[in-house]
């Protein structure tokens, strides 16, 4: 199904709201447009992408809106938020980049699905809670939530956090709609922030409150739909050896083997481009064929091979 | 494209939280399981339908959210709240509708859409501000957001509440998508909450807060797809004369005439039946050709022809 132009293109959630950034509406979409206009440039040259995105800051803002009013509406569980987020983020990149597309007078239809993930009630990942999510909350307040059943842990400085288990993406409930929307030359905006968690029961599925690793997801869709190549779109315009120091150097490519003794010998930062290598490696070692990580400002000369890194096979 | 089992299902965003209901997630999935599953019933014996729905209390809901945690977070403009509705929404309708398929051993597809809708920004509604969105202020809120450009206004006891433009849809910008999942098979859910309003301005698309009447924009997503039928499920069992007295009567079946002669003599409720059999009207008159009005307890019933009521040419 998948032809030497298709292509997963994942949008790290920070590339929505940076650090430090309050939200406004008008910078989330100057930074939308930043992403998607160049994504725009290369479908107007024949590339076929699916588009997937991260959701960490506006899902965290969501889960505040919800905390602050709680005395008056029940908080939405979790993987609510996260379907709420799929819906806001994706109205936004598919409005972004159908201007990008305009301004080019590319006509190309785009469309942000839904998407639930199914992951397996027994993973082992339910009896750990690794994920942070959320606002930080007072030792009261955390105090009654985890006489509730939530588990949380202390921040230094900062509070309690809710703790929720990140299992391993098994099947996308959707996958369907996104293949038969790529075969038809739309473009698909699918899978955001990991997908909304849901257990099967029966035969039934039934929402869950979790957080399902987005570039685990990305690659299974990737995966699903026969696509070789991933662009991670962050917001770095590379991968560099020596990051935050003044000898630090982009490295052009590397191999998977490469990858992973640079992840072994602790070479990337763990928060930031340490897991976008771990993904790419994961998405090369379960059938991917190339992983291009670059920044809005560099994706177009990445693409051509002028810049930001190859992680090949 | 559609065929005689095609239908557009209009699910009343009142059939998600009932009036009175604090709207809990549990509440919420019980209403939509009641609605979609005698849905899927029917989708056993061959209805191939698109489905819409309202999203009412739920953007109302999250605008007070938003209002809650504005010390914290930018509050985020009504029409992206309407996106993030349609994602919850639409994630909470396609699991209950998968369920009740899955009870019965039906394999189908479902998907929601994400869905902008074109207005026009010249449409005189611009001018009027007729729909009112989100909570109740006090005098003293509605006094700055006032000054701050919102349009209010004061209901007897409760407060100010924000006015918004109610402008006709002209145009459904993903109908490629839902045309294209429709015809493969896969049931759409799109068009919630009578679409994302978007201007176009100079060929590129721009968000704008207003109101599309649901109704109207499922009509217009109907004629578009070529079908012919629609059913509006609500919290009654079908169309009343002297609704509220002990001779109230059912009306099994209407004309268009009839309805508007009805409509003219004040016998729907204003806030309730009135506008339905309004939209069904339209919907009629502009290529239509039968409207069902059912609850989700007769629904199947009614399809048989033994309930609710039906409007005709």
């Amino acid at each position: 199904m998948a032809s030497d132009n298709s292509v997963l293109i994942a949008l790290g959630g920070n590339a929505l709201i940076l650090p430090g950034e309050k939200g406004y509406i008008e910078e989330q979409f100057a930074h939308t447009d930043a992403c998607t206009w160049p994504i725009a440039e290369l479908i107007g040259r024949g590339l076929r992408p699916v588009i997937t995105h991260g959701n960490g800051p506006i899902v965290g803002n969501i889960l505040l809106q919800n905390e602050c009013a709680k005395a008056y509406i029940p908080p939405m569980p979790l993987y609510i938020c996260v379907a709420d987020s799929q819906g806001g983020i994706g109205a936004m990149v598919a409005e972004s980049l159908g201007n990008g597309l305009g301004r080019l007078g590319v006509r190309r239809s785009i469309s942000t699905v839904i998407t639930h993930v199914v992951v397996h009630a027994d993973d082992p990942a339910f009896g750990e809670f690794t994920k942070p999510v959320g606002p930080y909350y007072s030792d009261d307040a955390a105090q009654r939530y985890m006489e509730g059943g939530w588990k949380m842990r202390k921040v230094a400085e900062r509070g309690w956090r809710r703790l929720v288990p990140s299992p391993r993406p098994q099947r996308i409930v959707e996958i369907e709609t996104v293949a038969t929307l790529f075969r038809s030359g739309i473009i698909p905006i699918a899978s955001g922030g990991g997908g909304i968690p849901v257990i099967e029961e029966g035969g039934l599925l039934k929402g869950i409150d979790a957080v399902i690793d987005k570039d685990l997801s990305a690659g299974l869709l990737a995966h699903e739909l026969g696509i070789e190549r991933s662009v991670v779109l962050t917001d770095v315009d590379g991968v560099y050896l020596g990051w935050g120091t003044k000898d630090r150097e982009r490295l052009a490519s590397l191999t998977v083997e490469q990858a992973k003794r640079y992840l072994f010998e602790g070479q990337f930062p763990v928060g930031s481009m340490g897991p976008k290598i771990d993904a790419a490696v994961r998405f090369l070692e379960s059938g991917g064929k190339e992983v291009l990580i670059a920044g809005p400002q560099n994706l177009i000369e990445a693409w051509e091979g002028r810049g930001g890194t190859r992680i090949v096979c």
